[in-house]
């Protein structure tokens, strides 16, 4: 468990502030927190996650070419209704899937229910259930 | 604040493993989860930090030549003394500091102390407090 | 999440200090914590609500006429089970519904369960369940 | 103390959307959750503030006679620093003050130290200090 | 500790109903909760308190030939601050004071400070502070 | 709910010490605490409770002679499980019961489940739980 | 309960610092906090444990003989779904089983089901649930 | 942080039950939770001690050629004045004082405060108080 008062934050490129707060909060549903003209902060699941403006590259990756190693990140439910809930939001509002549930680790105590979406800068997150808690590190 | 139970998780590059585990245990005080050969995770302030085995450059940057932005990442403290805790011990400790504690955004109400480590894998770990907890986000 | 020790105040008119204590403790079940000549106040559902003494209209707007905007409170359950047993007395203790449970925002993420009453001083108040948590703001 | 997981919600008017976050956004630092065409709600504190575009009057009072009484709405800190925190905030980015740091109640047991802004909608929002706590009720 | 949301419940005698709501909410400022013709109950500090309506003796006790055992009640606080307020409001408000600020056990770990107050059917109640919290039971 | 790290605290008769002990230890798992020669202190569900050694009454009053009123004390349980397992509890440990789970207030917003039992020393520890938990007060 | 952010600590012997952590970490499942030469410490369940490197015996005890009183340690769950999993890990990942699920004091109120590993130091761990979790010390 | 409403259990050896009540109960503060004819437990800081009856050595171990490694067992607290509160307790109360209050591992982040008693069966009890409080695992 953490800290509960301290708050992970996350610095990420952005290639466009408005597409990325149309994303993160009318999308996903978090919460718009501080707009500069070079970047914008979000409550992100009770974490800050800041977006840098950043120079996109010329060709974008298409989606399904984007490389899910080394960098991802998102969230790690402890109850699977808000697992649940969150990827409904998703399809409800059509936020681009990357990879729909699935199974990772299958048959080890470190299995657990994954999905992973796309925001409008190839950032890819990445939402987990353990179902033995104890593995959620 | 955040719902508490859940935890943010981060992927990112680890050039090799046993100074990955060096770095953010020994020095950095962190918990070590789980290991496999091409990952290896910790209980990093609470959040899960996972970081995958991968090709380092072939020349590796100089730590005063990395770039802040647009990524890093760390942790923001609501108390103070946490946050002058983890900068004694990485004092004491000799963790690399990329930029030592300063002020930013001074004469505004998100100001804040910050200071930044690097890890053996050139990734840069920032570390705040906000005298204002409400600018937390 | 809220700084939970912290408490939300709204102050409000009503129009007989008698009537409103009778309605706001006899029949919604609220507790009464201070009196004065021009105001009492209750713990409300944990915040606290001042009910000011004030002039009424000389021919009160029948209930069904009132309008829903843009002035209302009241509070968004975090369970089921607390809209549901909070309905249940109103029903029982004939407290004045200007409309009863149904849903808003069907098909929508921030779908959401709610109901309306009405106190003797013609202010509505409405309570709601969201089923995905995260919209509850 | 509340259910915490519970939140308040008020619905108030709005004349114009985003003077209104401009207001609760980028000056007095709440979260913007959700916007519609005609709405736009508020991480306020911890609760949900649910502002309606509503037709402002002809001629906007000036807002030194804008009556106190008995509307208003705000918040009541625990602790004395988040009071004067959130003071300073109002200071450094020029909110409009009704009603600079006063006593009221002074010599009683509910004395408390208040605060009140005007939103540009002329809705006032009080902020309070109670030295006992008790008496937040 | 206590399982938190659980709550004590004590059932004593009250010789007027009207006397002692005026004690316990207007002076000692709990709050009511309800009402019935043959009792009151009330938030005492966050537990329940019953007055049940009862026959008085013909000649009341005086206040200072009350006998302290072995019955009477009240509430330990954790916090100094919490115990010097409550007297402060005793003191203020002026509620009966059957024995005022002593040390009792004084030499002892389980010394503490205590005062004890009188409502107006002759129940004695005691308020407590240990400097060594494990003390409290 | 209570300011969780406050204890309430009740004063009662004993007749015996050993005899208490045997009645609130080993029978109803409260735990003991302090035992003095004319007193004993429990840990009770969280709360403290202190038996003075008393003189009882030549003739012990029958237990179903024994007066509900005024006075009686206990715990109301936020959940039902707990409420039942004690009562559980009190059938396996054959503590006295002098009134078996019963329904009080039927048909009321405040109707709950109760049962009673006797200590050694005449006193009636009654057990709560409400369907409603707002009506726990 | 426990004033939850003190940790409670178990110093034991330990016969090969790598095959303890092997033992705590890759198999049980907890993390490991600091490693000297001579000892390694683990957050186990939330607690410390600290295994010192100590001669072993010259013939090891086989399994099946080591007596489980008067010393042995572990944890009792709160939430039978923790009992579980931790059962279900241990079976999965081969964890030595010195004695499997099974219901002691069956019939009284103290009856809980426990199960007990060994570490590879001849320690005994012992994981127990509580049917009526106020019998859990 | 552990899991709060879980409890660490540990059982060790004791001489004599009458006189291991005296010590964790009337001595160190303890709750006294069930007793047997062959072991007694308590509540100790919130964790749970079970004090099997054995046998003891022929001829006692002066307690200061007591080892100290591999095995002794005790409580890390968060707040350094619970770590004075009980030091004080010992003194007091003249529990039998192994080691008084040190610094371990001065110079290194990992310095913490220390003492250990002695209970009546040879069983080495520590307290610490880390500087840092990410060291306490």
């Amino acid at each position: 468990m953490r800290e509960t008062r301290d708050v992970f934050h996350l610095a990420i490129p952005a290639y466009d502030l408005d597409d990325t707060v149309e994303f993160y909060v009318t999308k996903l549903g978090c919460k718009l927190a501080r707009r500069y003209d070079d970047r914008v902060t979000f409550d992100f699941f009770g974490d800050q996650l800041v977006c840098h403006l950043s120079e996109g590259p010329t060709t974008p990756t298409p989606m399904s070419e984007l490389p899910m190693y080394p960098r991802h990140f998102g969230v790690t439910f402890r109850e699977e209704k808000d697992f649940d809930a969150l990827y409904q939001l998703c399809e409800q509002r059509e936020v681009p899937i990357f990879s729909p549930v699935s199974l990772r680790f299958e048959g080890k105590v470190e299995v657990h229910r994954t999905f992973v979406v796309c925001d409008p800068s190839s950032n890819l997150l990445e939402f987990k259930y353990y179902f033995d808690h104890r593995m959620m590190y």
